[in-house]
């Protein structure tokens, strides 16, 4: 809270934190745009995901990972690009071309790929001996169901491998994995999951305003959201605290 | 205009003006996001809401208010901030915040809470004394429907309590109020309205292109307009002047 | 490719180029945000269009066309402009108009007004002597079909005419001309015009990401794209080389 209220708001974790992170989605903002971001809301923000193979494709890539990285976030590259990597046999080149981004930071997926998800937690292994991993359980294909116990039995099996967080995947499009096609929450997948694995491990992908306002009404202020587009993330914050009409009657004393 | 035609565009009102008003959402520009929009499109714009409780989060506001004042902008902090003091019996506290913000407009609005509507009133009458009040009916809830007689009449009496504007409720998403679910208009409430409230004492919520088409083609280039997105400003203006496909043969001579 | 890469991907054309064009649909740009784009993207853009009558309204215009130039960047207004002088009878006023902004690309379109074909292609004859022309063939209106075959006669007679290319409509919303109201691919349309139009003679409109998807998967990774907003610029980018989710199957070695 950057004003001094004269009354009580929910109390918000601050960073570094285990839950109540924010996770953006950059997706090719120039660093000037990023400047923008982080010198107004970067208090706010956790994690910063250079979607899919955007960052291939993005002049002054080290620079605004430099600058990000100088404030204190956490970047990495979106999971997508290490499937592109995996899925060719490249992965001893996916690892150096993580550090010639002086990324520390990396996510593990297989949205995108079959993939045994004995090698998957290999990855994570190898991985989380020199960097933080972040792994994501979800398809982005809509037409592959995962059924709840697998899910929950797979995000505990990443935690086990060294993740740092898992991620339920549900796209920039927020239709998929934890979601239907119109974007409503699977309600029970996301109990079973909870059944299995601490909430605050798990990063929630909630793109649409309507998916950040379940997971807070439902797991409170301090529940972890992803895929947060960089213009939403303190629109997000007023979800979080009930200065939104959504979320107003929420946190009334 | 700032290039010469060699024919005529319907006539648009000039700052300050009564209407033809085109009210802008900010929900956390950064300043030089702000500076972006009021150096290239500063002359179409007349108000700047800082929407919901986006303010408090967001860094450096008082350099963003100074820069909105210094380009002769009203600028104003959303109703559900108001709210927000008021539900906790903070109404005082809430004239300290505004003025130790610098702002001269203020917003009441009665969306997410009940509000005995001769307590809404006296609110608007006591911050009228020493600021430029807009006060918006409707609700934020899609459930509660209100008479469009009652609508009416509670426009008319915040007019006469102080109210500079009267603004028509319709949220971020543009689906409530003055809209069904699918964000078309009301008509017969806003026809309603109109038959006891002059038009250019009103600011109707417009964020879809469709709702902006509608209110054009119905009421005239110089109907006024409110949250309208940042980069939607100038394509809000072509609209006006029939130089976008979908008012283009509603202002040819 | 800023980056290099232990693997193939496949091949882009590079500017100038005949197919692989992305166009931008700019529609009231700040010269910085014109600047954020293309220092970020810019290798990737070939045509920036001034969207519909927002030139007329921005600031700083000269400026702005200015810098796009000294980019390598093909600039035009929209064919709206274009049209509203036209309807008007003032078509040598918009040969001035043109000339005035020192652009050298102009569209020639009839989306908005009826125009006889034969008359649209003089105008693209007399532009076409000292511009690049780019016209565009279907109509704004979702009422309004053509037929499959008149179509693509249209677009072999501007072609004829001396157009550079042709552009395939959808406006900003993705809805008409080549798609439906659901902004779904007429496939039906699109392989009627490329028995008669060789593909790399047309830019087809295509906002929405599923149907920048749809196209690729078609026509491959050097399609010709257009109205592509500028933000979408990298992340297209990452669907015509198969390093977003969406394609990533189909550029496999």
């Amino acid at each position: 809270m950057l004003i001094e209220l004269p009354f009580m708001l929910p109390e918000r974790t601050s960073k570094p934190r285990e839950n109540g992170i924010t996770m953006v989605m950059d997706k090719g903002l120039s660093v000037r745009e990023a400047e923008d971001m982080i010198h107004t809301a970067g208090h706010l923000v956790d994690f910063v995901k250079l979607g899919f193979g955007t960052s291939l494709f993005t002049n002054n890539l080290k620079e605004k990972i430099k600058f990000y990285h100088d404030n204190h976030l956490n970047v990495y590259v979106g999971g997508t690009l290490f499937e592109a990597f995996v899925i060719r046999n490249k992965f001893d080149d996916y690892r150096k071309f993580i550090k010639s981004l002086n990324l520390t930071t990396v996510e593990v997926s297989d949205g995108s790929m079959e993939m045994h998800h004995d090698q998957k937690c290999e990855y994570i292994r190898t991985l989380a001996s020199e960097n933080t991993v972040i792994s994501e359980v979800g398809s982005k294909d809509a037409d592959i169901n995962i059924a709840p116990d697998a899910w929950a039995a797979m995000m505990q099996k990443e935690l086990q491998s060294g993740s740092f967080k898992v991620i339920a995947e549900a796209r920039e499009s927020g239709t998929v994995g934890i979601y239907d096609p119109k974007g409503n929450a699977d309600v029970a997948l996301i109990h079973k999951i909870l059944e299995k694995v601490p909430v605050e491990q798990i990063i929630w992908e909630a793109p649409l305003k309507s998916q950040q306002v379940w997971f807070i009404k439902h797991f409170g202020t301090n529940i972890n959201l992803g895929n947060i587009a960089p213009n939403e993330v303190i629109a997000l914050e007023t979800l979080r605290t009930g200065l939104r009409g959504d979320t107003f009657h929420q946190f009334l004393p």
